[in-house]
């Protein structure tokens, strides 16, 4: 038997193709201890068959003179020590007159938005993509309303029930696009943070977000499709990613499997900043991760215009540096109904630029407020413009991501000029002008080719470990090796949140382009 | 990790006492994998936790002050290599306030009766006994009838509801006799030969009975308890001995590890005369196993006046060496109403040594039968009694035993004289008067004090191994030693069963303490 170490880019289903042969007086083993024994020679792996396969297996073999296709997953127990525990289960058999596909969905189970991906595992080629508005916001646009909601057995269910229906919404989309029936799917790989993926499984999450912030689960490793109710061959093998505590989630782990980052000698940063900001420091030797509420300024419902990266949203605000014209693009085109985080940064770098706001974020020229949509042109009827209480509240989470990652760099004893690479996650990152977000200091100012837009990264390590089950060693070695920093017991966290307080930082030599740049603005002026 | 090796004498179900060191800022691991932790360094090995119990587990904790008593099972797969792959399942937890006791069943599957025996694993004391009549005999006496009924998955899921109320009968029976709750059993050992085996799972039997003789399965290894329906706790781990053919099931396998002959150096024969007679020779380094039709002359259907062993059976007849007087004793006393497998081998063994019938079986002095019981006295009005033709079958049914061990001893290299021990397994054991059984040439005549009576060696096997997991170690010997000697194939085999057609046999030599009673009688007419 192999050990897991083996098995580089083999994917959690395969199809095989067995021709066994016919029992005879001298080799009468039964019918299944055939099919495992000739599974387990092309394999290598320990294999097991559920009782309910076994009920059709005998006719089966028979009918088809000793030939079958055989599907199968691949599992593995416990998440943080794989390598000699990877097994496999038949899942499913079929006459040999046509090939069967095996079919994965990698799945990112985001708090607001469930992306999906359908795979065929065999050929590794990505078939599909879709994704849906997460059902669980009807109990509540943020995870600690859902959490609160959650006080009883029946409403633990009921997310779960939320969760799984968003899950077979994706899925559903998926197998429409290319005509394969959700039966097909025999294997995934779902990420979430760790609020999600309790809600996934149906687990109380209380003890998520109160002291000492502990979950019920950091390993749920292998669940069948049939016990979350998801819309996929009832045996199918469903990996959730692991977590390592209440505020660094699978999603963060897969983030870090997509990046490379714990592969390299080199130090990198991973930032995303999604509903809760979250940022990893580290390189193949050590990795520290530090969460916090970065998101909210960023999103609906905080700052006064605020929305959801949703059509109608302004995504993108450029400001004349002479006629302070303020032009604007939404997604989809449609009449402007709000600004979602990356219309934001841009507005506020280019408010910054233009010499509208200054350095601490306060209007110049008696202004009390950055008209982006008139009120003519937006479609809520009101302007669609941002407060100086809404850039304070933008300075401040940019300053709390300054702390963080000042802190990190402290703990590790590297700084700024350090980071070889600069990863920038999120379904955020897809409208996100980075340069803007420099600007304002909410990313750091590296040179620019170290900077790589990795777009919903969770989703992509999901998907990297339904292709390659040997990536579990790889989440194995990041469990082993992350650290996190919590932030509320850093003596200096609050020194470094305070001189963040002003755009892009109160120390300009930390933003040397930045710096550049309003040195030349001020020069034209 | 520990190998199974170092786990003698633990039972399959256990109860652990965890008090858990509170969560802290220093160590919020996640609730699941801090009960996990504790259990893995108590018992060395990986432990999992069904989701079912994670949903109150979080409360449970916090309302205990993080004591618990947990019920574990441990469970290996698969059968012929459990070594390195003893694994444990939570399959309960408790408040700390009282002790739970971890009870386990042992069952023997047979096809006309099912027994059962309820132990508390703790102790590793028998609590409780008990037996029922295979609620499976309402389709077919025999196992052949029930084969062929089971034609479609109907009538499977017919069979396995039958032989689930069976077991849930004896199960009954057992927690009622010592007060307690069918979920309070945890774990379950069951033996069956492989025709009982696939009915208790569901599986097609038609292959069993079918050139080349093939079952479904060799090693069931572990099913839920409610995968079966059976009435235990729904997440016992019920172990189902293997089979390595269709004859030589698991009651045979238990029988052998009951009997301890494959530890042994000195060669031992284990005989059980049951519905199907199957005999094993060998010692600690090898093992042949034979099966043929031993039981029909013996039961029910085939004499005359048969019967299976129940109240009103004839089990013991004496025959007046002068008067030829008969006396009898029936089963509770009861008026007779047949007579069963021991009561024929002691009327015949009486019949040869009054001169009732001669040595090739034949009734002297113009008698055409041996009247046990007149119709006078008979529970049926008529009268209980063997014919010429009876005892002619029987003869066939002790010549085929003869043959069965002549061949076995011949493909080994050895001869009566070298049986060092000779267990007599069977629930048929229980009535038999082994002496009759030597005088007719059944059993082997041995030296007496070699003679071990076994009873019902398959419930033993059981009852060890739900005791001490330890012996699956064994077992898997036991599988890899085997083999299966075919008698049809045996040229041999139709020389010894004509040569067996005399009682006790045609070569009076290989029954000295027989030949010398016989002599004895013929002096003292």
């Amino acid at each position: 038997m192999k050990a897991l170490s083996n098995y580089k880019n083999k994917p959690l289903s395969e199809v095989y193709h067995l021709q066994l042969s016919k029992p005879n007086q001298g080799d009468n083993r039964a019918d299944v201890e055939r099919v495992v024994a000739a599974l387990q020679e092309k394999i290598q792996v320990p294999v097991t068959m559920p009782l309910e396969l076994m009920y059709e297996l005998p006719s089966a073999l028979r009918r088809n003179n000793w030939q079958l296709f055989v599907t199968i997953n691949y599992n593995w127990f416990p998440a943080n020590r794989p390598e000699h525990h990877l097994q496999a289960q038949v899942v499913s058999f079929s006459a040999p007159q046509s090939q069967p596909v095996p079919y994965g969905v990698a799945v990112d189970l985001g708090s607001t938005t469930v992306s999906g991906q359908l795979w065929d595992l065999n050929s590794h080629q990505l078939v599909a993509e879709a994704a849906c508005l997460n059902e669980q916001v009807s109990i509540g646009e943020d995870i600690l309303s859902r959490i609160f909601y959650a006080d009883t057995p029946e409403k633990q269910k009921h997310l779960q029930q939320l969760a799984a229906a968003s899950v077979n919404r994706v899925i559903t989309d998926l197998v429409q696009a290319c005509k394969i029936k959700a039966t097909d799917i025999t294997a995934a790989v779902i990420s979430g943070n760790t609020s999600m993926t309790h809600f996934l499984l149906g687990l109380p999450p209380q003890n998520i977000c109160r002291s000492p912030y502990t979950p019920v689960l950091n390993n749920p490793c292998f669940q069948t499709a049939e016990k979350l109710g998801l819309s996929m061959h009832p045996s199918a093998a469903v990996y959730l990613l692991p977590n390592v505590g209440s505020y660094v989630g699978g999603d963060v782990l897969a983030g870090i499997l997509a990046s490379g980052m714990h592969r390299k000698q080199e130090i990198s940063l991973l930032v995303d900043i999604g509903t809760n900001g979250e940022m990893i420091l580290g390189n193949k030797e050590w990795l520290l991760a530090a969460a916090g509420a970065a998101g909210p300024a960023l999103e609906g419902g905080v700052v006064t215009c605020g929305m959801r990266a949703k059509p109608g949203a302004v995504y993108s605000v450029q400001i004349d540096r002479n006629s302070r014209q303020v032009s604007y693009r939404t997604i989809d085109n449609l009449p402007a109904k709000g600004i979602c985080g990356s219309g934001i940064i841009e507005a506020v770098s280019e408010a910054l630029m233009s010499g509208i706001i200054n350095r601490r974020g306060q209007f110049r020229e008696g202004r009390t407020s950055l008209v982006i949509v008139p009120k003519e042109k937006s479609a809520t009827k009101m302007p669609i413009q941002l407060t100086a209480n809404d850039i304070a509240k933008l300075l401040r989470t940019k300053a709390a991501a300054n702390a963080i990652l000042a802190t990190l760099l402290d703990q590790a004893g590297y700084d700024l000029t350090d980071l070889n690479h600069f990863y920038v996650a999120g379904a955020f990152g897809n409208y996100l002008n980075v340069e803007a977000a420099i600007t304002i200091g909410l990313y750091p100012d590296v040179p620019r080719q170290r900077i790589e837009i990795l777009g919903n990264s969770s989703l992509k390590g999901a998907g990297l470990l339904l292709n390659d089950i040997s990536k579990a060693l790889e989440l194995a070695e990041i469990l082993k090796k992350i650290a996190y920093v919590e932030m509320n017991d850093s003596a200096d966290f609050m020194k470094h949140f305070t001189a963040g307080l002003f755009f892009p930082h109160t120390d300009l030599n930390l933003f040397p382009t930045v710096r550049a740049k309003l040195l030349s603005t001020t020069r034209d002026k």
